[in-house]
C-alpha cells in the first residue's frame, strides 16, 4: 500500500517536474558571445551576495566583466547553520557561478585566489598570473574575528563557509559516536557538551538547530546514551541575544531557546579555549570538545599597494558612492566595506551587500558613460532569526512577529532567496521531510 | 508567470510530500528496547549491501547483534559514478546506518575500524578497544586492485567510496578551471584528457557520464575553451567491454560510447602512470592529468590470528554454507568471499552480497537454534549498465535490451533499490532536472 503511494508520488512528482521543466526551458537563453575588445574591463572579486549582484547588474552594459572567486560556487550563507546541523546537503545551498552567469554574454568567471592588489598598475596578482582591470569591485566578505584570542582561533569551529559547516557537522556527529564507547563519565560529558559563542543570528540559529538535532533525532539514534548528558550552551558577552532586535523579541528568542534545551548565558565572554576547557570572563569554566565561534566577524584582509584605507576592524573605508576613499576606480561593498550611515557603520549582513551591489552596478554604468555617480542609501527591511521548529522572531519595520507566523515567514523569505529553482525544490523537500518525520537525513560523517 | 508556476509547484509538492509523510509515518515504529544479556553475540563487520542484509535478517532473532563500520553511513555504490560526474549529491546515495536500523531493537551500531581479528579469543581489535563475538560475519567488501602497479596506485583515482567520488568530481572540474587560464596547448590538452581504465560496468558508466558532462554541460560553462580539445578515453586490457554480457550488447555499448564521444581502446592495458603520462601495453602513451582506475578490485585485507584461508586474490575461502573454511562461527560474504559456483568464483557485485546476506542470516538463526545449515545458491537475475542519456544495455535471463528501454529499466531498478523514500525522491528530482535541462547541478569544487 505504502509502496503504491510511493510509486504514485514518483509519477506525480515526475510529471510536475517535467511540465515545469518544459515551461522554464522556454525562458532559457544560451547566448554565447565572444568577449569583445575595446570595452573597459571590470573585475569583481568575490561571488557572494554583493559581487553577484554587481555582475548581474552589468548585464548588457558595454563592459568586459570578469568575476573572480576562490571557489567555483556561490554559497547561500544564511543556511550554512542548517548544513552544520545535518538538515541540508551542502550542495543544496551552493550554485556554480558559471551556471548563474550563463545567460550573460559580457560576464565571465575565473576561479582564482587574489593574493595582492597592485592598484598602481591596475592589476590583481594571483597564483595563475596577473589580472588587469580598469574598474575593480571588492566584495570578498568577512571571516571569523577571534579578537586576538589565539587559543580560540586554533581550536574553535567557524561557520562562514561550506567546508567549515561540513567539518562542524562531521565533528558533532563524531562526538556522539565516540561518546557511545567512552566509559569515563567526565570525558563523555565533554564530548556531549557543545558551546556556541555569540548571541547574534548565527549563534542563536545554530544553537537552536543543534539542540533540536540532539533532542529530536540523535536521542533516538543513540538509544544507549542518556541524552540528558548532552548540553548546548550559548555564551554571549553582552546583556542579551539578537542585539539589533526589539527587547520583546530578544526575550521571546531566549524563551524559545530555553524551551528547546539551550542553556543561554549572557554577560559571559570566552577568554580562552585549549580544546578541552573554555575559560569564561566570569571566572567559570566549561569542559567541552566543541566550541563554535559566532561571536564576531572581520573583513577579509586584502593586501594592496598602495594600501587601501581601512577602519580598525579591517573594513575598507568607502565614499557615499561606494568608491574606496582615494581610489575612484575601486569600489568596495558588503561586509568588506565600512559605510557610515548616521554615524554608525552598516551591519555585516546580506541585504546591505545586495543593495550596495545594485548601487555599484549603477555607478559603474554611470562612470563608464561619464555621468555623475549616485549615493548609496540603505533601506533596512528588517531582520529575523529562526530558533527551530515553529519558532522564530522577525522585525520588519513596525511589524514584530514571534512563534509560528515568524517561522513561516522566515522559511518563505529564505526559500525565495535561494538561487535556482532546483535548489529551492530540494530544500523545500528536505524541510518538509524533516518537519514531518522529526528527521535530519544528512547526519553523515563524510570526511576522514 | 514562471514565478507563479514555481509557487504552484511548491504548493503542490509540499502537499504531496506532507500527505505522503503522514501515510508513511503511520508505518513508523519506534521500538527502543535495551540490549538483553545472555543472548549470543553476533558481530557484523561492514554496513554495505551484504552486512546490512544480515543485520535486517536477524531482526527478532534472540541474538545481540552489533554491526561495525568505519563510516556511519551505508553507501549505494552503484551510483557512485553519478556523484563523480556531478549528477548526484553525495548525501543522496548515503544513509546513516543508525537510521536504517532504528526499528530493529536487537541490532546496534558502532562506528569503528577493525584492525585485527583475534579468532583465537573470539574478539575484534579496534582503536577503541576489543569487541567480543560469539558469531562473526565479515562483509568488508573490496578495494581497487592495481595489480602491483605502484605508480598507478599513487596517481590514479579510485571510485569505490563517497570520498573518492567527490575527490574525482572536484579534480575533473578543477582541470577545466585550470585549463581556462593555461596558455600552453599541450598542457591544456593534458588537463582536458581523461582516461578511464577498465571496461567493466563502472568504467563504462563513468566514461559515458563524463563524456556527457563535458559535451552537454561544461561545453556551455567554458565558452572560452574549444571543447573539442577535451577527450575521454576508455582503455580495456581485454578484447571487449562488459565481458559478462552477450556479444551483441557489448557491441551496442561500444557503439553508444563512441556516439557520446568516448574513444574506446580495447586490448590495451595500463602499464604505468607518473601523474603526467600513461604508458600502455601496446607501446603508445597518453598525456593526461587524470587516470580513473576501474580495472579491477580485490578483497580488503583483514589480518587475523590464526589467519583466515584466502585465495590468491585476497578473497576468503568459504564453505557452501558461507562459513569460512575451518572457522565454523565465522561467515564471509560479498566481494570479500571466494564462493565457487561450478568451478568459477562468483562475481564481486551487489546481488551476490545481498543474496549471501540473506543466507547468512538464515544460517545464523539455524546455528543458534542448533539446526542444520543450508547451502548458498546464487540466482543470477542478470546485469545492466547505463552509458548515458537514453542509452543502456541490460541482460536479464534471455531478455536483452538496449537503448531507451534498457535505460528506463536501469533507472527504475536503481531508484527502487536506493534506501529511504527521501533519497529516492531527491535522486528522481535530480535525474528529471538533469534530463530536461541538460544540467549537472552539483558541479561544485567543494574541498580544498
Amino acid at each position: 500500500m505504502a509502496r503504491f503511494g510511493e510509486i504514485a508520488a514518483f509519477a506525480l512528482g515526475s510529471a510536475v517536474t517535467a511540465g515545469l521543466g518544459w515551461i522554464l526551458r522556454q525562458r532559457q537563453r544560451d547566448r554565447r558571445v565572444p568577449i569583445l575588445g575595446g570595452w573597459p574591463r571590470v573585475v569583481i572579486v568575490g561571488a557572494g551576495f554583493g559581487g553577484l549582484r554587481v555582475a548581474r547588474g552589468l548585464a548588457g552594459v558595454e563592459a568586459d566583466v570578469l568575476i573572480v572567486d576562490r571557489h567555483n560556487y556561490h554559497c547561500f550563507q544564511p543556511l550554512l547553520y542548517q548544513v552544520a546541523t545535518a538538515a541540508l546537503e551542502p550542495e543544496e545551498i551552493a550554485q556554480p557561478v558559471r551556471r548563474i552567469l550563463r545567460g550573460i554574454p559580457n560576464v565571465r568567471f575565473r576561479m582564482a585566489e587574489v593574493e595582492h592588489i597592485d592598484a598602481e598598475h591596475q592589476q590583481l596578482l594571483t597564483a595563475d598570473g596577473p589580472i588587469p582591470y580598469d574598474y575593480l569591485v571588492l566584495a570578498t566578505g568577512s571571516m571569523p574575528n577571534f579578537f586576538g584570542l589565539d587559543t580560540v582561533a586554533t581550536h574553535a569551529f567557524g561557520l562562514k563557509d561550506l567546508n567549515q559547516a561540513v567539518a562542524l557537522r562531521n565533528h558533532v556527529l563524531g562526538c556522539f559516536e565516540r561518546a557511545v564507547s567512552e566509559p569515563d563519565p567526565e570525558r563523555r560529558a565533554a564530548l556531549l557538551t557543545f558551546v556556541v559563542a555569540g548571541g547574534g543570528p548565527t549563534g542563536v540559529e545554530y544553537a537552536g538547530a543543534l539542540a533540536e538535532l540532539i533532542r529530536l533525532v540523535l536521542a533516538h539514534d543513540y538509544a544507549g546514551l542518556d541524552i540528558k548528558e548532552s548540553r548546548v550552551i550559548l555564551v554571549e558577552a553582552g546583556p542579551t541575544v539578537l542585539p539589533t532586535l526589539a527587547p520583546s523579541l530578544q526575550k521571546a528568542a531566549i524563551r524559545s531557546l530555553s524551551q528547546k534545551g539551550v542553556d543561554v548565558r549572557t554577560r559571559a565572554a570566552v577568554k580562552g579555549y585549549d580544546g578541552e576547557t573554555i575559560c569564561l570572563s566570569d571566572g567559570s569554566t566549561i569542559r567541552t570538545r566543541t566550541l563554535v565561534w559566532a561571536a564576531g566577524v572581520r573583513a577579509v584582509p586584502l593586501p594592496s599597494t598602495p594600501p587601501l584605507p581601512t577602519a580598525p576592524n579591517g573594513r575598507i573605508k568607502v565614499e557615499p558612492t561606494l568608491q574606496v576613499e582615494g581610489f575612484p576606480n575601486i569600489y568596495a561593498i558588503g561586509d568588506l566595506a565600512q559605510f557610515d550611515a548616521d554615524g554608525t557603520p552598516l551591519p555585516m549582513v546580506a541585504p546591505v551587500a545586495i543593495q550596495q551591489g545594485e548601487t555599484v552596478a549603477e555607478n559603474l554604468r554611470r562612470q563608464i558613460a561619464g555621468q555623475p555617480l549616485i549615493r548609496f542609501v540603505y533601506r533596512d527591511r528588517g531582520s529575523m532569526a529562526t530558533i527551530g521548529r515553529n519558532a522564530a522572531v522577525a522585525q520588519l519595520g513596525r511589524l514584530r512577529l514571534t512563534g509560528f507566523p515568524a517561522w513561516v515567514m522566515w522559511l518563505l523569505v529564505h526559500l525565495v532567496q535561494l538561487i535556482s529553482f532546483r535548489n529551492r525544490m530540494l530544500v523545500l523537500i528536505n524541510w518538509t521531510w524533516d518537519y514531518f518525520f522529526y528527521d535530519r537525513a544528512v547526519r553523515l560523517i563524510t570526511r576522514d
